[in-house]
């Protein structure tokens, strides 16, 4: 999407310095740094400390974090190496282990001398199809979004949709999942307001899709992640979109923590809640997101500490709580499909279940 | 409760000086710094930028502010605008309400030399009544908090209790409501643990009741507020507390923003979810809390921006959002009764309903 007028995606390669470059989310939202990645361990490191993040845009990245390590020796040995580096940097991302198996075992087959310009091609490629994955995903979901502007139309006031952490374009190589839709609609001419999270505790919210957000022209207004309850309560919601990092094949939906408590409150004041997915987060081995899902457990300083800029201009972080209190720092939760009113994926969108998710993945039937 | 080995209260009345002294708890949890207030406005401006807050000892320092008013001019015109400036602080404080009406009403009839005295005597008595009512929601939530352990104790680890914002002792003149039953047990020998949700925007969890159950020796662990559904889910909660602002006459609470998304998880757990109030903060005239009860909204830079410790010991806000963001900042919100396990009063614990209620203040039955 765009910044100030130029055309980005979150990663590309760039031909003259032969190297791959990316834009650091860690510098968003008070400045628009762009890194280059010169090595596998300089993808590992930009997956492991969140330069890049969302599950599309961490795929995309392994894929690329491949074709560099390639670029220096293509041995079985230094792709299983690479896999192994780069598998070990998210272990909730399915996502991640997708990419990295499925260039990896077109890589295998190849002589030595093939493998590094095939998995640059690779990486190129799968950075294409998650683009037009994502531009599918926002023509079907703003379909929905139509759907219910038209019904609350003559209300004269904005649809108001609410999202949580950042599913939008930075959180993919373009478009984004969740934001699709709302970018496609707006593109389109539908008013629309939307409810920020700040989502709590890096804060990808209030400063990654408030940022994308403003970019774009979207009108917006950034919220606690407590507030959710009480706008739905008093109708001041439509419509909840959100991410997901992985999906259960029963529909479990394991997403930012915290997002299990707005489905739930989505739930119980009968707001639409739906999630917005690419066909590859889903983990067609899983069929019970809550018991079978490992939730990743970050640093506490994640928690007691917050990032951001003083009113000098640095950026800084302080310390919340008092001196040597202890934290816990839980990075998600998972939604229980009988929470979601439907899955928003490329190919259309279903119910959150096994036979939704069959129907619109057919391929998948009988498969395990 | 004690800091450093000394009791304190967070108001008393210091006869030296003659001045009333509080903690000054938006300094805390980085300092603590003592605060004299001379006049109505020093009350009236503590309330307002919440240097006290907590509903009882919002009350108490409204009750003072009178007193510091009467001490100057006593004459009705005077006691009108000490009410008027006092009871514009903060719109969703019954307490503060109740309070001013409580102390007026005494006043008016004495005559004007009569009143200071009066209004400083009614001010410490109010303040002590307070203790002796937290003190009793003590008693009777750790009895609860008692049974919970006896059916868990075979589990050979803590009672783990989940809190939301601060409804400890520096929201009240001592003991707190909702942590008054997590001291009394504590001290009584049952293993606790208290999962702390740092409550933003104010971060009242991480800044103060952190601090708070540090200095009494509490084990416990911040969590963001997106935290507490995830940990419901596993089995890692078996119990919550909060407190309440204002409570209905038909059992609905309204509490800090956030809270009924924490009910709600309770409800969907299966884990008990109790409120623990104060009898003068049940405002009988109100029979559907989600409908009636007015939700203050406060500054968007409490959501934009976050105060803490520097590396290098200065405080300071830092902005999170890009710059030129719009937010939203709604303080409260209201849980309804059908998700309330129960309330804890200083008179006992009852069932979250009008019935429940009244069986406990029958002489409220038939009063409007």
């Amino acid at each position: 999407m765009k910044v100030n007028g130029r055309h980005y995606r979150t990663i590309w390669y760039d031909d003259a310095a032969a190297v791959v470059e990316i834009i650091d989310q860690t510098e968003l939202p008070h400045a628009l740094v762009i890194r280059a990645l010169r090595s596998v361990d300089d993808a590992a490191e930009a997956i492991r400390v969140m330069r890049v993040r969302g599950a599309p845009l961490i795929g995309a990245t392994a894929a690329w974090g491949l074709a560099l390590a390639m670029r220096r020796g293509a041995q079985d040995d230094d792709l299983d190496r690479a896999v192994d580096v780069l598998a070990a940097t998210r272990p909730t991302a399915i996502n991640l282990q997708w990419a990295l198996r499925t260039v990896a075992d077109r890589l295998r087959p190849l002589a030595v001398d093939d493998r590094a310009p095939e998995a640059a091609r690779l990486a190129a490629a799968l950075c294409d199809e998650d683009v037009a994955i994502n531009a599918a995903i926002g023509a079907h979901g703003s379909e929905l979004i139509e759907r219910l502007w038209r019904a609350k139309s003559a209300a004269q006031e904005p649809l108001h949709v609410l999202t949580h952490c950042n599913a939008g374009w930075l959180a993919t190589v373009d478009w984004g999942t969740a934001l699709a839709p709302i970018y496609r609609a707006h593109d389109a001419g539908i008013p629309l307001h939307v409810w920020v999270d700040e989502t709590r505790p890096r804060n990808q919210g209030a400063a990654l899709t408030a940022w994308e957000l403003a970019a774009h022209g979207v009108p917006h207004d950034v919220i606690v992640d407590n507030a959710g309850g009480h706008l739905m309560q008093h109708g001041r919601v439509d419509l909840v979109i959100t991410g997901t990092d992985r999906t259960a094949a029963n529909g479990d939906v394991c997403n930012k923590i915290g997002t299990y408590l707005k489905a739930l409150a989505a739930h119980d004041t009968g707001v639409p809640f739906y999630v917005a997915l690419p066909g590859p987060t889903i983990d067609w081995s899983i069929d019970d997101g809550l018991r079978d899902i490992p939730i990743e457990e970050r640093d506490a300083a994640e928690v007691t500490h917050v990032s951001g800029m003083l009113a000098d201009g640095e950026v800084a972080d302080v310390r919340v709580t008092p001196a040597g209190v202890t934290a816990r720092n839980f990075a998600f939760d998972v939604t229980p499909a009988r929470l979601v009113s439907g899955l928003i994926t490329e190919r259309g969108v279903c119910a959150a279940s096994r036979e939704g998710l069959l129907a619109l993945y057919p391929e998948r039937r009988g498969v395990s």
